[in-house]
């Protein structure tokens, strides 16, 4: 499923960025569910006919796009630390990060929310939160390895493995916060999961 | 949200369990949207009347209890390990039945579908998964208890906060197999989170 016309323009892909941007706000005030086109349309001074210029599948391509936009903004909010766990320092302010973009979050998922609404085209759906699965995953891991190539992980931790581990518990923590609004869950996967990490004191 | 009848002779227990087990059967094996009241009566062999007579509410309160009996399947199918996580050996074996559990389910989750079906009365949905959720978490605290009052965990072993972490890598687990059908990340939170219960070698 590829979406864009074959060639933007700087300027296009600035207008482009812009309905996405601003369709994914409406979409969090208002639900995937009551967000119409005309909606998009207005809150981002765009005519339809500029609008299936950009997104010519309609509605399903345009919901598509904001997934995508979503799951960009999961990994964005880890920054800069995500990208650069090469110190204990730099895990524990990615945990701090991970639990203050969830407590904001609360019990709403912006990404699962437009997951609904690609029904008609699930393995698109699948497709965008396989990719950020692996992004993410991969990200942790290269910490890991980091700091394992330092010699300062706990003897025999495989980095792949405590990789998945840990995105295992915060996809749990973030599900169990989504079912009852308690963060404890993902606080204890993250401090469990770093901690099993460092060498025993 | 109470859903019997105040008092069922052991007969009518027998007959509700019996409606509600071949509701989950149909359930499993045709999804919730596509089973209907009739279906129920045919594969249980139950009139409309005896139906109503048990589940008053109609489909919403069959759902309700469907969910339920799903939710004790979960645990049960963790037993006899679950209820007595007293040695390494109890824990290694519990998490193959997980994982046999699991496997077996695949990318289908019985107790999820249940769950957009009681879209009118979603605290009750919430109010089962939290009920799961709770004696899951309790009943893997109670082993980390166990397994620490013998002087068998790693030194500074919080059961607490241990069980919330390795329940949260459980649900991640189980939600990342739901999304691409691998069992990797559900294998890694159970190897990393048993063996971070363990002393250091």
């Amino acid at each position: 499923m590829t979406q864009q016309p074959v060639r933007l323009t700087a300027k296009g892909r600035a207008t482009r960025r812009r309905i996405v941007e601003g369709a994914a706000a409406e979409i969090r005030e208002r639900g995937a569910v009551a967000t119409t086109l005309d909606d998009v349309c207005r809150v981002t001074a765009t005519s339809k006919s500029q609008l299936f210029h950009y997104f010519p599948g309609g509605r399903e391509q345009l919901m598509y796009a904001v997934a995508e936009y979503e799951a960009d903004r999961v990994l964005l909010d880890q920054e800069p630390y995500l990208s650069d766990l090469t110190s204990w320092a730099a895990w524990d302010a990615w945990r701090d990060a991970v639990l203050a973009r969830y407590r904001q979050q609360g019990m709403t998922c912006p990404l699962g929310v437009l997951m609904t609404q690609l029904t008609r085209t699930t393995p698109a759906s699948r497709e965008v939160t396989a990719r950020l699965l692996q992004q993410w995953q991969r990200m942790i891991t290269d910490g890991v390895r980091a700091m394992r190539d330092q010699g300062a992980t706990a003897p025999g931790v495989d980095p792949d493995r405590a990789a998945a581990a840990l995105l295992a518990g915060i996809q749990g923590g973030v599900s169990i916060l989504l079912q009852t609004g308690r963060l404890t869950h993902l606080e204890a996967a993250l401090d469990v999961g770093i901690s099993g990490l460092r060498p025993p004191c």
